[in-house]
Parts: C-alpha cells; structure tokens; sequence
C-alpha cells in the first residue's frame, strides 16, 4: 500500500493533502492551526480539499479525542527502555496523548508490520529510540508526512533529523576530574563501542581531564566494550592483569560498571578500598548495587518528555529550534569512588 | 461524557450497540465474529443496529486496521514494568495490535482522564497491571463495555476479574528448600508487606519447606518489608543484629535482596561466604548483582503475553477457561548462596 492511500482507513492524512494540493506538509500543517504565514490561493486551494477528504484534526487540545504518538525501540531491552517510556508517557499524558509503544529489532518485517499498523491508527508523530534503525525508515516516515524526533542515548553521527541527545563529552570530562580530585594518577577506561559518537565524546572526555591535569594518556589504560555488563566484566579483568593495573576504572555505561565491581569481588578486591569505579547513565538499579554506583547521569526522562514537546511541535507545522539538542549530564557520587589505595 | 456516547468520536462501541438491543455486551461481539450461538431474533437485531450504526469492527485478524489495547500501570517506575510492557508487546505486536502505555497513580485525575482518552481511541481492550487500583475503575470498565484482565504479580486477594499471577507459595518453597539442603538451618526471611497475598504465600512457602525439614519456625527470623531495597537494607540489619543471626536470608523481592547484600557488603561480610542471600522476581539486573543473585524467576514477559492472548479472546466474546491463572515460578541458582559457614 503507497503512503498516498493511507485515508482508505477512514481518515485522510495531511501527506495525503499536501500530496494533492502539490504544497509541503508543513505547508498544510499551517492551513489546519490557523496560522497565517500561508499564501490565501494555498490557503484556499487546501481548505477545498481538507473538506473534500472530511479531514479531521486530531488535536491533541482537544478532550474529546485521543492523540497518539508512536514510541519506538529497536529493543524493549535495553537499559534505558524503561526510563524513557516513563519520561514519554508522563509528557504525553499530560498533553492528552497516548502513547503506543514498540519495538521492531530482530523480527523479520517488523518495521514494514509497525510502519503499516501507524498508518492505520493515524498516529500523529513519532519517536524513535535508537541509534541503529535503517535510514530508509526515516525517509518511509519522510514520505508518510508523520512528524518524527530521534532520541539518541548512543548519539548517532549526523542524522539529518531532530535528536535529542545527552552531553557525553562533558560526562567523560567530569566522571574523569572526579577520580582525579580524589588522588588518582592511572585510571583505566572501559569504553564503549568506537562506531557510536557517545563512545567518542566520553572517551574524548575522559583525555581532555587527564590532559587538564598534565598526565600523559596511557593508551594501555583503555580498553574496549560493548556497553553490556559481560564486556565490563573482561575488561576490568584486563585491566587487572596488566603489570601497572589502575587504581580507578571509568566505565562509560552502567552496566559495564556493574560487570567491573563482580571482576573485583571475584578477585576479592573491595570497591571502593582496593579501586574506585565510576559508570555512566544512572539507570535505576545502580542506586543499590553493591557498593552504591557513582556514575554520571543522563536525563534519560527528560529527554523523552523533551521528544514530546517537539514532536508536538512539529505536529503543529512548527519547527524546532534546534535540530539537535543536548541535554546536560550530571555527576552522581555514591559509594564506589574513595582516594587511591596508596594514599588512603 | 457518557459511556454510550463514545460512538461521537466516529466508531460506534458494542457497549453502545448492545445498549440500544438490549442484550449483552458478549452478545454483541458473538454476532460479530459470526458465531452460532445467538438466537436467530437476537442475530437480526444487532445486526439491523451494527448495519444503522455502520459499526465497524476492529479486527486484530485484518491487517488494513490497527487494533489497540491499553496496557495501564500504577507507576511505570515498578521493577516490574519493563518485563511486562516487553511480552505484551511482543505478543500484542505479533497480534497486529498497537499497545498504548499509560501509568496512573499519583496524577490528580490521571484514571479520569485516562478514561476518557481510552473512550476516544475506541482501545479495543485493558491490561490492568496494579493490585493497588480501585475497584471503582473496573466497574467504569464494566460499564463501558472494554474487556479487561488484570496481570498481579503482588497477588491481590479475590478480585472478581481475569487474573494473571505466579505461583508465589511454590516459589516460597523452592527458595527456602534451595537453602535448606545447602545445609542452612536458621533461615532469615524479609517479608512482603503482609497486605499482599503475594507475601503470604511466599512467608507460607518458606514455612512449609521448615516444616517439612522439621525445623521449628522462629518468628524472631521472620521481619518485615516493602519490597523495596531499603526495607531489605534495614531487614537484613536487623536480623545481623539478632543474638544469633541467620546463616542465609530469603527476601521476599529481588530489590530488598540487593539492600541485604549491600547492607552485608557494609558489615564487612562476604556473599555468599559469610551469608547466602536468596531474592524473589528474577528482575534482569539481578544477573549481574555483585554476586549475581540466586532467586525465584517470576516469568513476568510471559504473564504480559498471556494477558494479550486472554484479552483478545474476550474481545471475540469467547471467555478464559479459567479467572483465574498462576504461571509457574523457577529457582534460578547463581553466586549468592552456598553452604553455610560453619560448614564451609
């Protein structure tokens, strides 16, 4: 079925509009909110085909129907999942929008199956959680005319679409100066996959403090992961088996920091007595691991109630200000950070 | 808005349709879905009003049309959420249908306006997952004609609704049994609070595995939580502080489980070495708790996927072979329990 024949549901969609009046989405966007940056011929031309088509708004203003948006994981998994759902349904709720969530990795045709099934539910804007998801759907969700946002914890480069992201650089900067106000001189990273621009800006962090400091960067010192606790668990063994091992490991997720306090255990070496670990993300269950995780903090919450607000925005034919914003991280100290060994 | 009127957001209800025969709403969706068992009289009114009404039915079969159901939670920041949102949707998504997710409690109005929003996207069908909400909500359900379940992991006493649970007394059992024949003999056990059914059945479990080993039940053993991880960080404490404290601890929750161990982590003392430590849900951070955690597997995905099935079917007017269904629970054996110390 053609993104054209999308009102063959009952409803006529404003791509489909835009499509017959030879005007952009934005364009009829702004006939259907009053607005009056709009020229009066194509004003007129799409008033006579928004009542030819019965078109409806689906305001989201409006009490007396529902507004849906679409929220979309390549994996309900994932740690920041729940997180993000929570920041997402509170805005949207607040709006009087529901919202329908899903998630399409690893299932043959899922995303052409959810593609389908938001046109039939005339969903009114999408966001995307993901880093991984196929161009092509963005350029389908393009063409369909849904207004869409990307909320991207892993900071994808360069796509050509509004993100919502988190300061990862700073994050990497300030978990790093931490460790280093408390005394330590060789502090190990475990970072995350290097494909991922997070993974850069963190590990790009993490030298600008060492280097803010007058320390050499040890390349020995870094070694790589996944971002899932069994890679935080190899590398801080590799760390631990090197001849000088660090006295501080950054680990630049959670769960890799997770996977580096059981190396420790295993070996018998306390956290924070023996080696301070700092992780990145602040999901929930580190605020009982064991020790306590000091991490850094992505505001995983509101950047999905952030999403909301501009994809609201742009169901309104307005745009955002900024096609890609980041929003500030912040150090959480806990338990597993102390003074180096040597000093304490 | 009245219940009867929902059919102004454009789609007449079969609450609406069997209002106005005056027959049931079951009725209604039998006629629907072409089954025999409706008198041929009753057939041809409902039919004559589906025809007036130009009733449109929702079918999750038809892939031209988006279904939907609600999934509804107290709080999205349950432990529990994310397993459950993950198996209905996986099994709503395979159903073609669209799962909208909404978190009620705390918000002034929230099931009102939640409610209303329900009636305005025509949601096909309602996964309650809460023991906490009012009664008063499902009566409104009732009314509105919407077919509901109501997925409990906490096992709330006699609602008159399809439930889906787990085997907690079961699960009590195997956990206490899991202790026992590692040669524990003064088992700690951090309750749930006692308003729960899901608490006492695990407390009965635990006891029944004693008794069954003829050790005594020793109430000075037994203390109270909240399932939270600060309630297991203050049970654990108190039981340290026993003049002879346990050998092994069962909590009654995965996260009063990561309060004990941290609580032991404090004290100096090692898990499972100095005490085993047993927790109840399977919840997926546990995997790589510092030790991984022994504990009870509640299969909360699968509880989400059979909640979808069930409610699908009463969608089809067809009803649950039974009101009521616990899903089995599983011992899942990691790092957190071994032989006592004075056996060690």
């Amino acid at each position: 079925m053609a993104a054209h024949e999308a009102g063959a549901e009952g409803r006529v969609t404003i791509a489909e509009i835009a499509r017959q009046a030879g005007v952009s989405v934005p364009t009829v966007s702004r006939v259907v909110n009053g607005r009056s940056d709009v020229s009066p011929r194509t004003r007129a031309r799409v008033e006579d085909l928004l009542r030819r088509h019965g078109y409806r708004k689906r305001s989201t203003a409006s009490p007396s129907r529902a507004a849906l948006i679409d929220l979309v994981f390549n994996d309900l998994g994932s740690p920041w999942a729940v997180e993000i759902v929570r920041g997402v349904e509170e805005a949207a709720h607040g709006a009087g929008v529901g919202t329908v969530v899903s998630a399409i990795r690893g299932r043959s045709g899922a995303a052409r199956e959810w593609m389908r099934d938001l046109r039939a539910r005339a969903s009114d804007g999408v966001i995307l959680v993901t880093s991984a998801l196929e161009p092509v759907l963005h350029e389908k969700l393009r063409i369909l005319g849904v207004p869409f946002v990307v909320v991207d914890p892993a900071g994808s480069p360069t796509l050509d679409v509004p993100t919502i992201g988190a300061a990862n650089w700073s994050g990497g900067l300030a978990a790093t100066g931490h460790l280093l106000a408390l005394g330590h001189r060789r502090i190990g990273l475990i970072a995350g996959p290097p494909r991922l621009l997070c993974s850069r800006a963190r590990l790009d962090g993490y030298r600008a403090a060492l280097e803010g400091s007058g320390i050499a960067v040890d390349a020995s010192l870094i070694v790589p992961g996944d971002f899932r606790p069994e890679s935080g668990f190899a590398g801080c063994n590799a760390l631990l088996d090197l001849p000088e091992p660090p006295t501080a490991v950054f680990a630049a997720s959670d769960q890799m920091a997770l996977g580096a306090i059981e190396a420790l255990r295993r070996r018998g070496l306390r956290v924070p007595e023996d080696m301070s670990v700092v992780g990145f993300d602040d999901l929930p269950e580190v605020r009982w691991s064991a020790p306590p995780l000091t991490t850094v903090r992505q505001p995983l919450a509101d950047m999905g109630k952030l999403a909301v607000r501009t994809v609201l925005r742009l169901t309104r034919g307005e745009q955002p200000d900024t096609p890609r914003v980041e929003l500030g991280t912040d150090l959480v100290v806990r338990a597993s950070t102390a003074v180096p060994p040597e000093r304490g």
